[in-house]
């Protein structure tokens, strides 16, 4: 951790315009969202489309450098998982040799909870609470065979804990030639969160026969895994401790999660509508 | 539903290169994957700025001129969430006047669903079975009163079956007013599936050893919706029959897709990794 709490800088690309009470620019907020969403969202501009595009990947904030950095430290963002020959290639042409402008693919990276329906009496009111987090930065191919096993082992652990030491490694040589893992040098970052009950407008608050007639409150939600279901070729007779401890550690904080952004208020409840 | 399996043309910006196997151009398929997402994730570029962005947002695919469409009809995709001014600033200036290009706003739109984790013998063939779609459209604000109310309505069920008239409706002026629906025409789209259990390489599943160490296998995943918990102005004692009976209607409906994403083999499984 940290001695302080670190921001990234407020830029026009990144600052939260809209309800900025429930904005963070906190580290620690942001990366935490990023590292405990099982997929992110990655954006990047194309030549000759019409149209920006997406790509959900998988992604965990490291240091390579200092890998006990903790999650409020200035980290990096590795991606790996679907990746298109687009991004690779787009990621491994941009060194900005060229240009001389700042090494490595612009993109916009999204990771996003869903935490529950808030269900209020006129449908503008309705909202979920949720917790997101958007990362803008340069990305490059990651070369260095060190920091591609660092960062192997990182995005595996990063979808089952413990996970990586378990399985058959390190990768062979056909593997590592295989896989792509790109780099995130991140610029700038913002997180927006919003927990707590529904908050209508005083008019329908005060509108007996509405207040009689329409529930209110919240639906917690959050992902939940179920049974371990063996493979074709799985020898083993049940999964191991560790998966099953993931497994429950996993469903119980996502279960809290959930039932506390209903219940908690909101730290800073500025906003009125919650359209 | 139409008499014919209609699909997206394949353009160069939309066509999926890695994996084929696993994907399908089919509107039912693509518009099945949005509709069933709470939220989805806009992108689009901005301009001065040297990084596309991403906004987390709710969305429902519909037809106004047909509201009795089908999901597998040619729809259009209404968009409401936390619209920043920059993205309805953008698609109200987008009005193609200017240029003789088309109308409105150039954006791509993801819609995901994890549905397990699936663990095997090396990291590199780990995977996650998912549904996956991707949409490119031009959108433009959505200035009809009646088009406007039609896609409030769907937006809202679009969260809870059947919450919007058993809600304060119509809107007022004011909420008319202050609410901005976006309208895309949907240019292109595919999706990407991922099912079944983890495929390692011969080598892997012939190495007597690592059988008999490494749990192989599917950990199914999936949203889950908890009890409903009243808000500080509840006066019902209790959450209506069409809140319950949508929870346990989603509750039993993505637990069964993710086991059966598990258990189903793939399609078309010509992919040999799953890196």
């Amino acid at each position: 951790m940290p001695t302080v709490d670190l921001e990234y800088p407020k830029q026009p690309y990144s600052k939260v315009n809209r309800y900025d009470s429930r904005a963070s620019y906190a580290l620690e907020t942001i990366h935490g969202i990023v590292n405990t969403c099982p997929i992110v969202h990655v954006s990047f501009t194309v030549p000759n489309s019409p149209f920006p595009t997406i790509l959900p990947m998988i992604g965990q904030m490291g240091s390579f450098a200092r890998p006990s950095a903790d999650t409020g430290d200035v980290l990096e963002l590795y991606l790996h998982g679907y990746v298109s020959s687009r991004i690779i290639n787009m990621s491994r042409s941009a060194n900005g040799e060229s240009s001389g402008q700042e090494e490595g693919l612009p993109i916009c990276v999204a990771a996003s909870h869903v935490d529950g329906l808030v269900l209020a009496l006129t449908p503008n009111s309705h909202s979920y609470n949720y917790r997101s987090a958007v990362l803008f930065g340069h990305a490059t191919l990651v070369t260095d065979v060190d920091e591609k096993l660092y960062a192997m082992e990182l995005i595996t652990n990063g979808v089952v804990r413990d996970r990586y030491r378990h399985t058959r490694v390190p990768p062979n040589a056909a593997e590592m030639q295989s896989t792509s893992v790109l780099r995130v040098r991140i610029s700038a970052g913002s997180a927006k969160v919003r927990s707590g009950m529904p908050n209508d407008d005083r008019a329908d608050k005060e509108d007996e026969a509405l207040l009689d007639r329409v529930w209110t409150g919240v639906v917690p939600m959050h992902y939940t895994m179920g049974e371990p279901l063996p493979g074709p070729y799985n020898r083993l007779e049940e999964a191991p401790k560790y998966i099953k401890e993931f497994r429950d550690d996993f469903n119980r904080d996502s279960k809290d999660v959930a039932t506390e952004a209903a219940t908690k208020p909101m730290k800073a409840a500025k906003a009125k509508h919650d359209d």
